[in-house]
């Protein structure tokens, strides 16, 4: 909702709530919860989440800021010991922070016992910097200009013993580490969880921004008329073929985001405890997958606004510039993509990890390799509507293609291993393929989720509407990386095409429901603020009545 | 060269000396060039391009403004109808513009005559609005902040006979019309080829834009290290495959396009008379396609240099916003597209126009089928690295696409004509083959262009860089479409497949080269100006000395 109004509020909010309050939540005990969360609630505290570092944005493992602890005064020194590990982008750091999760490198005598956090006050309650506490502003950047982003250094920062949040990790008074979590690896993941409900925050705001861009797009499209038949009135633009292109994919699927992002939410809230993996991943994938659906529809609705999407007060300009970060911030896309990839890779080898890794693959690939020989005659060729309609077909090709890619990822990363690459090498010569394979395993949940959903909706026209919807979507993946498909003999030429032929009909469907569509964002006049999307103009709607 | 230094300045400058001056020269005829050019040049007299309106933006045919011709006073009066009709997104209209080409509805008593150009003048010297002239800036804009851009609208203002531009059309004291270009049609087309400069112009400033984001993103790519292998330094994040797929394609297209470019402005250059429809639908095929990709690879450029990349400081906000309008301004990309496909079709029918048109289609598909069957056994399953960086093997699939997409096009569109579609219609219905036709098209000018570019280079070295480049340009073009060639059987599977293991190789090749070919702009770091790019960063340049 915060995103429809403003995504700088969106971001202050996210940062107060979801990142300090959450990690004090989530990674502090009952003394910090009893201390912080009320005032961190009311906003009596604001606070900061110092996690990047100028030089380690993607691999916090290696951030290099330092919390020694001094048995002597029973306190932590919190200290950055080179411009490289300054604290970078933090919001709420220039102007309203008073206190900061900070995570650093913990050591005790001459041990390092890896990342944790600490509560640090960086300002006083009249808003001044508290001693050691260095900040300064990053200036203009490319969108969410009401967010106060800045660096921060700390110099020889004390601060008490208590302020280490200890959920997973103690550190007695005479310096004695304790953890709950021996493995470093398993301690330091369960210390980022934070992030994952960030990382569903985005997602969802992505959405928002993209409602709006969609919903001021799309009625500017029916309103505005251009080029006609000789002696007829123009033709409204969202009538041409080549407009439906451009929006109705992209609505069809916000839609089936949509869905799928109000599925992890309530699988994120009704979690038991830790942060399960299926969660983690998921979160991972559609902040990725929906942040950048946002920058490229965003872009297109802009276009396709002509000049008129050009001006700041049809808001595409701060839509675009505002969500554009969110392609990189809590989570690197790619990187996010990576970490979906390996944890899909890890969970194929526990698996089977019986058996012999590679005879397994040769079995599985063999196996796939059969069942699509055995599909050809049947499936490859059949391009009738009612087959390419059905939920199993496009259910089917986008679980096929995710095992594919997951097999042969992890047959080809075997195959380097085995010829005595080391296993990063191995990793990278392999990144494209996981990144597909991570693009497929997201498109593939999405478009689950989005069939479950329809399978709940009692009336009968609603559920029309979005099976067609979901067909579009559907199909217009499938259409977009039929090269794949193509490739592998799941589809031949024919089936190709007639997919193409059918997206364009699908197009056409959509975009003769395409205001009611965004009118159910239900995003009020006062909020969409464009005055190309305001009611007024939107005359088709009034004629229908 | 202004693109890098300030793109506001290049937008100010195209509608000062290529818009504004641009049409008294090309539609003025002796007395208006002895009156107004050396004034415009010097910039005495800066002035508009009043051709937009706010109803009618790409179908300019159809523009309200209306010049009566007033017979008694010997004057033209220029009206603006109703809201709709008055101008919009005029640069130089809301400070500098003391005159304005202003497009019009030509009436002569009842008569109309259509579209002609008027020089208005709209300030006094001294920079008050004149009588009847009303001018409302439109606020904030996206990008090009430094663009005086605003509405205008005109009051029954009165200009003398003379200020009719008039090479191609005369109206005399008593109001008799005469036209040395007979045809409407014809005569509106010329009267817009004042254009073809400017969208020549947009296509250079946006690769400048490019230029400048690939030189950022290549260096702070080359300078970033994030994650290792255990125990080793961290690599530099152009070292990881995905960053190098991100980035030397795009890398790769804009030396492409840049060769394309540099040939147009030679062949527009060396025009006599009248523009050349060569000229025009090239001019209209780069720009769309130049600044398409200006946009995405400014974005990907953006997204690579992650939380620093939404720095202003590091440049990406204003190179995105600045060059975010090249796609719809001086021709909307799509329908520039359009154009091009339909000069496509016109020649391809003018070439058949004594034989019958659809027996023509058949046996030119025919001979293409055969064709491709005799190839099949033979190239389509062709994998060894010298065939596939064989120019003749990439110019043989671009130009077979654009060839395979002509004929069908044109076959399609007989076919719905003949079942009684309107032409309008018909072409709606096959809009986006017909994109696709464009979009063919305007690659395999390219990549001739490139390819006769490197023919000429005696260097062995640099010829060697460039061809590697070329490679890349044309694999990974087709790799994108490969879901087309596939369905066409031009390739097979398993020769997809060899392209994409090919391509990553080249991305690797180029990216060994990409700190010189990104120092081969020549772009002065005090121009480049992002922190992130400059050389004092770059270590592995200095350090490789």
């Amino acid at each position: 909702m915060l995103g429809y109004h403003d995504l700088s509020l969106a971001v202050k909010f996210g940062v107060q709530f979801g990142l300090f309050g959450g990690s004090v939540a989530s990674l502090g005990t009952q003394r910090h919860h009893e201390k912080y969360l009320t005032d961190i609630g009311t906003l009596e505290l604001p606070g900061c989440y110092a996690m990047t570092e100028a030089a380690h944005g993607s691999n916090i493992r290696d951030i290099e800021t330092l919390a020694r602890y001094d048995k002597k005064s029973r306190e932590f020194v919190i200290n950055t010991p080179t411009g490289r590990a300054r604290k970078v982008y933090i919001g709420n750091a220039v102007r309203h922070g008073r206190m900061a999760t900070v995570f650093a490198q913990l050591q005790i005598d001459d041990a390092r016992y890896g990342v944790h956090a600490f509560l640090v006050p960086i300002r006083d309650r009249e808003g001044k910097l508290r001693p050691g506490i260095r900040i300064r502003d990053h200036g203009e950047k490319l969108g969410l200009g009401g967010v106060d982003n800045g660096s921060i250094w700390f110099d020889h920062v004390r601060i008490p013993r208590e302020n280490l949040l200890n959920r997973f990790a103690y550190v007695s008074a005479d310096g004695v580490y304790t953890t709950t979590i021996p493995g470093d690896a398993k301690r330091f993941f369960t210390m980022l969880s934070t992030l994952v409900g960030g990382r569903i925050s985005i997602a969802t705001a992505a959405l928002s921004a993209v409602k709006s861009g969609l919903t001021i797009a799309v009625r500017y499209g029916a309103r505005r008329r251009q080029f006609g038949p000789v002696g007829e009135p123009e033709v409204r633009i969202l009538d041409y073929r080549s407009h439906q292109r451009r929006l109705m994919p992209p609505l069809a699927t916000t839609f089936a985001i949509d869905f799928a992002v109000k599925h992890l939410v309530r699988t994120y809230l009704a979690r038991r405890g830790m942060m399960s993996r299926e969660v983690e991943v998921l979160a991972a994938g559609l902040k990725a997958y929906s942040s950048w659906h946002a920058v490229h529809t965003l872009q297109t609705c802009r276009e396709a606004c002509g000049g008129s999407g050009y001006m700041a007060v049809n808001r595409f300009a701060s839509l675009r510039a505002d969500t554009d970060v969110f392609t990189t911030f809590e989570g690197d896309n790619t990187v996010l993509m990576q970490l979906v990839a390996k944890a899909l890779l890890s969970d194929f080898q526990e698996q089977f990890e019986e058996a012999r890794f590679l005879g397994i693959v040769r079995h599985v690939t063999g196996k796939a390799a059969r069942a699509i020989a055995e599909l050809n005659p049947i499936v490859t060729r059949m391009t009738d509507e009612s087959h390419l309609r059905d939920p199993e077909f496009q259910l089917g090709a986008l679980r096929y293609r995710e095992n594919q890619l997951l097999v042969s990822a992890a047959s080809r990363l075997k195959k380097r291993v085995d010829k005595g690459m080391d296993a990063f090498a191995a990793m990278n010569d392999c990144q494209d393929h996981l990144l597909a394979l991570a693009h497929a395993h997201v498109e593939r949940e999405i478009l689950e989720q989005f069939h479950d959903a329809i399978e709940d909706v009692p009336n009968a026209q609603l559920s029309s509407i979005l099976k067609t919807l979901r067909d579009l979507f559907a199909l217009s993946r499938i259409e977009a990386d039929r090269g794949w498909f193509l490739e592998q003999g799941y589809i031949e030429g024919v089936k190709a095409r007639k997919i193409r032929t059918l997206v364009n009909r699908l197009c056409h469907e959509v975009r003769l429901q395409a205001l009611p569509l965004v009118d159910s964002f239900a995003i009020p006049d006062e909020l969409l603020g464009a005055p190309i999307a305001l009611s007024e103009f939107a005359t088709e709607r009034s004629s229908r009545g």
